[in-house]
């Protein structure tokens, strides 16, 4: 079978492994792919949107259809070509090592339900099958930097960031423990416990601030506008240590390719 | 014609250019025609308040024309001077390549509508007209070093922006998902389709939070808690890097202007 | 009794106190401690929500006083070893002197609620008793070296954040000010005294914007855009400052630790 | 008179200008005036809260007055001084060139309202005196090195700060034209003119969000979306350079006074 003719093989993964090309920058198979997926969650998107989807019914079936055949297509080519990976080099069942990888285990997931919803899935499998559908999108950190750079970062500075964090969450937990204390009685279905306390911490520490849950009296207000005051600043290190952490790992990697 | 007159020429164009100027700075002519775009900016604004434009109708039509006047009366001497511009030096029709340029096709673009209507322009097209002429506020761009200094900070870091935002919209994309999960069934007008629970990510995320949509169920309020979190720090990842190249950019200008 | 054998005491003292052991990191005694602060409380956090609470009265009975009585046992167990800590060494009364040290009375005050509410404590004490139970969190404190680093951090900057939080506040004062006189007489019950102006400085300046007070007149809304614009620059001031501050103060030791 | 006495007049100049003093810090006099503003702000502000100075209206009088005659007697003071201070030397009038600097201006507007409201104001005027009361509030400033630093900071960005101010600017206003193209027919009241949109695009490019106006209008959604992505960005980045600058400011003062 083709299994026989290495060259073809060869050939193929270094089309769909941009770590196999020479050149940087990704080759146009994978540009291909990147669009596709791009489109499906698109589509996966606005499906959800029923009165578009349902007055157009036949068109998201069969496009659905399409990008699940060529995703599969895709995912067995990958399969195939597995054994041209250095990285399974020496190793025997290079295809079956490659499908157990959490990569192809997300790509098995963005294909297997609309397949399945076609093979007779029934009504109540939908919803959940649209959503799934969008973890396609998480295809398209494969072929960027950019999950090595944020994970560089946040590896870089993980003590910083579980401190802040920790610190963050705790401010959290304190600030709700306060507001509990000073509005728990006037306003009980809002402040009446700390985990109800715990949603208005989070909508003002984040600053969001929707206007659904707010002091009222003298004293609520008085302690929000203190806790409201520290803890934002708290809540905002984690942002700015990552920011730098982040820059530091995009130049460094510049440097690197000089 | 004027045009056998190369010294009148030359002198004008000194005036109009910035760059063809020995001293840093604006000559009196640019500060005029500053002066003059952010007066009839600030009269086009005002202009859409109609309460205030029917009651002095004839003084904005008025001020309206005039202004027109004297962006044509610019225009046309633009042209004419494009001969001593050296960037089109040694090729032919300067001034047509000049009416070429993006800079000066927004600047026609901000006269014509004010003339058309005055030419017969009818009342459909006199909405549009007056967001046009504010088109007029870019050419303030021209004559600053600021397009220059953020275009420069874009494109230092466009690596790391092109990823972070990349992020960004991805993150807002998933807390669109994870919503229309949690809240789609009790909210149907709100986050019954990803794309209407994408309103409530932007808003969310960027922590403007309106007020007008917010999850209600226990079950939507932690997830959007865990999502808010998680993703505020995403979005303003852009921001910080894009401060700190903006910040560089101007610092590097300085450094060789010494 | 036990106090004559010092080689379980110095054992316990290791397991209990993490700068007297040799490598980094948290023994496991530790480590379990860390847990059951954890535990404890989201328990005491849970407990305050009467709908769960009241369901499960004996569970939670329980829960508390198992924890109090470990809590004890902590307790006991660290006046005990105090004799071992090199910080009392060659003094008199260690374990009193232990016992009033913050750290001391912070545990003591965790576990003491509790304990009188079992020995005979009335129906109106309980409320604050639940909250009071948080503290056992700052516990969390003494393991990490967040408190160290976040003291660090706000020291070695102590100038600038005097500085910018007296201008912060000041901005928020003249902010209010400034509502105070443009929408006094149009919404008297929420900018009618500059202390209730306020509440909305505060909401606005940190950005929260609840959307339960804001300017109603042309002129309440121009001044209130214009303070906001300045005033929200400001606000943001420590919390950058503090940032950059902090992930020094925790690569100054990363470089020790090398 | 007391004009004859330099020695005492010279230690007074000592105790009132904190440049004149040898060590770093304030005198104890010094420290007595920042507390009496800071009580007699407080006072003002509580002042305005009918409901408490209505209640307490002797106590409020008697105290408006002690302060005025307190600062009264500052200003009398520091007048006399004036012939000490360095910057008079060897010129004429020292007393008048000092009563016309505006640090002193500052002070005579601070006592005056309360000693014409007592010599005889009426109620029209009182209101006003009440807000300027609050100028007081500025004289911390000439204690702190606050203002010097701010002032620093601010000018030695002074290029980034301009050109990120008109950015910010130029995309509010451009922000308030996109969304008076696309709302301004469904909620003329909120979004019918340029200047209206406007109050949109401060409180939502501030992420402020009140919720007393957003785009209802899928179009208008999209609009503000984009829009909102991309400018809040803009918004930011005065405060990150700001930031920074202050940062460098007070570092570089510290430095000199190793």
């Amino acid at each position: 079978m083709a299994s026989e003719r290495p060259g073809w093989r060869a050939g193929l993964y270094r089309l769909l492994d941009p770590r196999a090309r020479k050149q940087p920058g990704l080759s146009w198979l994978n540009r291909l792919i990147v669009v596709l997926i791009v489109l499906a969650a698109t589509l996966a998107v606005i499906d959800t949107e029923t009165a578009i989807s349902n007055a157009h019914r036949a068109f998201f079936a069969t496009a659905d259809l399409v990008f699940a055949l060529l995703f599969l297509l895709e995912y067995v080519a990958r399969l195939w070509v597995a054994k041209e990976n250095p990285h399974y080099a020496g190793k025997r069942w290079p295809a079956l090592r490659y499908a157990l990888s959490p990569a192809a285990i997300i790509d098995l997931l963005a294909i297997l339900p609309t397949l399945l919803a076609w093979a007779g899935g029934g009504f109540v499998v939908l919803r959940l099958v649209r959503v799934m559908r969008l973890v396609r999108l998480a295809k398209l950190g494969r072929f960027s930097r950019a999950w090595l750079y944020i994970s560089e970062a946040v590896w870089s500075r993980r003590t910083e960031l579980q401190l802040t964090l920790a610190f963050g969450l705790s401010a959290m937990l304190l600030s709700a423990t306060a507001l509990y204390w000073a509005e728990g009685q006037v306003q009980p279905d809002k402040f009446g416990s700390i985990p109800r306390a715990l949603w208005w911490s989070v909508v003002t520490l984040t600053t969001v601030g929707y206007g659904d849950v707010y002091p009222e009296t003298v004293v609520g207000k008085f302690v929000a506008a203190v806790v409201a005051i520290i803890a934002i600043g708290l809540i905002a290190l984690p942002t700015g240590i990552l920011a730098a952490a982040f820059s530091e790992a995009v130049q460094r990697h510049k440097d690197d390719e000089r």
